[in-house]
């Protein structure tokens, strides 16, 4: 994996494609890379959509190798939804089959030429690149299956639903699970749009006749590592049993408890509906059905969190929805058909769509008076909308904040233009503070405080007042900088907040591995590094800390039960990143 | 003329009024009023559609004086368009009668309660406010007969539009002419929609038994320095004789033939069809149908460029459209049938859109494929959409930016998400670089280059070469942010830039209004001060030197026929506000 293939779209006659070493970015993978290339090759003032901009893929420094749930791929970029810097990580088939094939890069640069649609397909024999106007306007599911037909099951597809090709802010870029489902996507930020405005319909990664597991510089140290590390994981009550069992739906009725669940388009933080939508619910109803509650999203995963929804005639819904999808279309929506909401989770994927971004969406037109609230058929409508490209497609498609924009809304949940997730930041305030200040723009990933906050791990920081928020917040965005580039799923974070020794063994399986011994502080070293280029190109592209706020409203409308305001202060909000 | 008439529309029943002394804000008018009020009392990173915002009215110094063409008004508030503070400026009658009335300002502010509409009524006597919900979405000339049916045609009427109440980006404010028609708005930066979010309709200005002229502190100076003044704009060419006879418009021919008359949403520099749609065309025309070419837009204009349109019957059509509209559904988007122009322009004036946004709106819809170049007929279509609020309409009406945003192109003619007006800046650089630089995001207006590099008043600057235009840039700014606020149209400016004794004149009525001894620095120093603040205001919002620049297609998209990009450096660009 010491590789980088480049696809240079302005030639006559196709894009044209170049292998190249590492070089500088030796050493480095997943978010520390594609964050690397942006802030070196890409002008911070560009067009997110001009041919200035760039799309990388880099898969974890980890993948494709023995290491439990290690399987992630970034996908980096100037955002168009936010006009930041953007890493968006999807587990799949993806960074797997790109180590195997030993790519640490695919990086999509320059000016589309013409109408034409093109795929890339590599191979361990070499990587072509070819027309694909058959492809045009298919959804990812129809798309992967013409893809099947003329490749077989054994590839990856990297694919871009009908939103991407529209270069519709909120697209995602779709990656194919184990079994070959269009169900594994880089959700936020309109990484899919990039792709589209570049002219690259799918990215074909045959694994055949490539070494299944990549070899660790010193084997005996990687392989106690690791099995060190995947004891950890599976003796945790989360990693262990909670997420395999329910998967991260299991977050409905705790955060409906703790009065954080954003509800009626953060309006409440508890939702009526809650038990119809939660995950003991779902994970009943799909085992009578004969449902898979526990599936990996990867292979190696040793969390299992994702799952197969069927209907009552055991014919296949959906993957399992995750929490934000069913938040964001349940109780943010007021919705309560768990089914609907399943299918919801389905079109989506198949348009290619975030599932977070137009959660958010759907509730600000409920807001608006456009479709009712609570109405599931509705909803579907819209996205159906938003997959034909219709006026109002273009609207939704555009994201929560253009939609709150062309409605003329105070009400949008949004930091940097992009939509909150199923945490209301006036009940969970660590993750208001990651919201408001992470490069990102809102997003629960990007310094998950609700596991301290809600989940009691880590230590214990009251969710409900500001007190600590923004220590807590500092922390865990640089721990997930760094995690993000090791190709490890930030879920293992539940295991090893609590869990020194896991903790330990996740850094001996980087240090066996790449054969440089690593520290803890190695790690914090590299999530600080990765952070501070990010703010750098934010700070260049035009962002200051007038955009390290939440929304106005926030500080001004206090969420039942609890009836608290955001209140972490913007001097503490300025001090995050002190380091 | 000081006192301040603030309405608080967060009450229980309907707004409540309070009257106050300028106090603080004493010997400030206009420009320099409307920004010192938004700089004291509104925080930038308020949402322009929450409590937190003020909408502020504010007639210039001389405003219903003898001063020739100095009725102009100031609307004031943070821009829904752009995020920033804005200045949008107009004429008619609001100006005078607000002046002749005893108001240096209006302020509404507050949130609002429910959503009834109100109507403010001012009149010597006292002022009222009352429930309108009557008016609820009737647009502006048929709200304007409605009022007038009610309260006679002695008052001026300040209303919003359908695409004011609707809370659109792309909305302005309407301020009634001498003869009562809809036809003049503060047009740029969305300042209808503030109006709209604080559920106020209109206001009745009922300047009966107010004195008709107020008097100047020395008014025997006054009268002579008006009469200097007087003569020196009448005989200037382009004021006494240009402007009088064409109208804006004159500017159709002479943009054209300089290469800077953008067309087909800024692809070409010149438009094959601009012979009909240049104003020496619109005049024969109107000339033959009794059309009138020379008309005021509020009383005691002695330029006199706006002007009645009639089609064949002789039947009102619209005001005589400004060069910037003829551009806007011309030139950009490839239409040549003037009549419908002109039909545009009373659409536009009636739902209560700026026509140079919805121009250039309407550019990138075509560069979308969505309506054909040329089709004049679907332009109209797209407007009543806009008007009615439809999914396409709520697309359209959130401005050019959001359009290109929903459709997923580069190509968008902005800055700070407002639209260029109709001088390309890659053939007219010196207005590029204030497009790129103003507060107010890309406004002609405010620092009026075009005078110099294609007029060649006030001296001589290339305007295809990036040296002097800065300088150039800085100068009008400066001077225009000062002249904003003493109620002069800046059509003046063509004149004082080439006779320095009509500058001299312009200051003297000044000294003679206020008793205040004024010289050049001081209106330099006035400008300044007001453009200081309004960059103090945008730094605190969030604006950055990243977003005084073009969008970077112009730095890398040659415009025909002079194959020019934009090239003054950035440095340069970041150098316009040293003084």
């Amino acid at each position: 994996m010491d590789k980088i293939l480049r696809i240079n779209v302005d030639a006559e006659g196709g894009p044209k494609i170049r292998e190249e070493r590492l070089g500088e970015y030796a050493g480095l993978a997943g978010r520390a890379l594609t964050t690397a290339v942006i802030c070196k090759e890409v002008p911070p003032t560009c067009h997110p959509l001009g041919p200035e901009n760039k799309l990388v893929f880099a898969p974890g420094m980890l993948c494709a190798t023995t290491a439990g749930s290690s399987g992630r791929i970034s996908v980096g970029c100037k955002s168009p939804l936010t006009g930041g810097i953007k890493e968006s990580n999807a587990g799949g088939t993806g960074g797997q089959y790109m180590a195997r094939l030993g790519y640490a890069a695919i990086i999509i640069e320059g000016q589309r030429r013409g109408d034409d649609l093109y795929k890339v397909v590599i191979k361990a024999s070499g990587v072509t690149v070819e027309k694909c106007n058959e492809l045009a306007m298919l959804s990812n599911y129809p798309c992967v299956a013409k893809l099947r037909e003329e490749y077989g099951e054994g590839p990856g597809f990297v694919t871009i639903g009908t939103a991407g090709e529209m270069r519709m802010c909120n697209s995602t870029i779709c990656f194919t699970d184990p079994e070959g489902r269009a169900t594994r996507h880089a959700g936020r930020g309109g990484v899919g749009a990039v792709m589209g405005s570049k002219g690259i319909k799918a990215i074909v990664l045959d694994p055949a006749d490539t070494p299944v597991m990549r070899k660790a510089r010193n084997a005996e140290a990687f392989k106690d590592a690791c099995k060190r590390f995947a004891k950890g994981i599976t003796s945790h009550p989360v990693t262990g049993q909670g997420l395999p069992a329910y998967g991260t739906n299991v977050l409905v009725n705790i955060l409906n408890e703790a009065g954080g669940l954003p509800t009626h388009n953060f309006k409440e933080g508890r939702f009526a509906g809650a038990e119809k939508i939660c995950a003991e619910t779902m994970v009943e109803i799909q085992k009578k059905r004969g449902g898979n509650p526990t599936h990996g999203c990867h292979r190696g995963c040793i969390m299992k969190c994702s799952g197969i929804c069927v209907d009552e005639n055991g014919k296949y819904l959906s993957k399992q929805p995750e929490y934000e999808t069913v938040w964001g279309h349940g109780a943010n929506c007021g919705v309560d058909n768990l089914d609907d909401i399943i299918r919801m989770d389905y079109l989506e994927d198949d348009y290619g769509l975030d599932t977070i971004e137009t959660g958010a969406t759907l509730g600000v037109l409920m807001e608006a008076g456009v479709i009712p609230w609570g109405d599931s058929k509705a909803c579907m409508e819209m996205i159906h909308e938003i997959g034909k490209g219709t006026p109002m497609g273009r609207i939704l498609g555009a994201g929560t904040a253009t939609t709150a924009r062309c409605y003329g809304l105070e009400r949008a949940p949004v930091v940097k233009g992009q939509a909150m997730p199923a945490y209301d930041p006036r009940a969970v305030k660590g993750v208001g503070v990651t919201y408001a200040t992470t490069p990102m723009g809102a997003d629960h990933t990007a310094g998950y405080a609700v596991a301290t906050n809600i989940l009691g791990l880590g230590g214990k920081v009251d969710p409900l007042k500001p007190q600590g928020q923004v220590e807590l917040s500092r922390n865990l965005q640089i721990a997930t900088a760094a995690l993000d580039s090791t190709g490890y799923c930030i879920f293992v974070a539940f295991c090893i907040l609590d869990q020194p020794e896991t903790f330990q063994a996740l850094i001996d399986t980087l240090s066996a591995f790449t054969g440089q011994e690593m520290t803890g502080d190695d790690v914090v070293a590299l999530g600080k590094n990765i952070l501070r280029q990010e703010r750098e190109f934010n700070a260049a592209a035009g962002f200051t800390r007038a955009h390290d706020r939440l929304p106005m409203y926030m500080r001004r409308e206090q969420l039942p039960p609890h009836n608290t305001t955001f209140d972490v202060s913007d001097e503490e909000l300025d001090s995050v990143f002190n380091f």
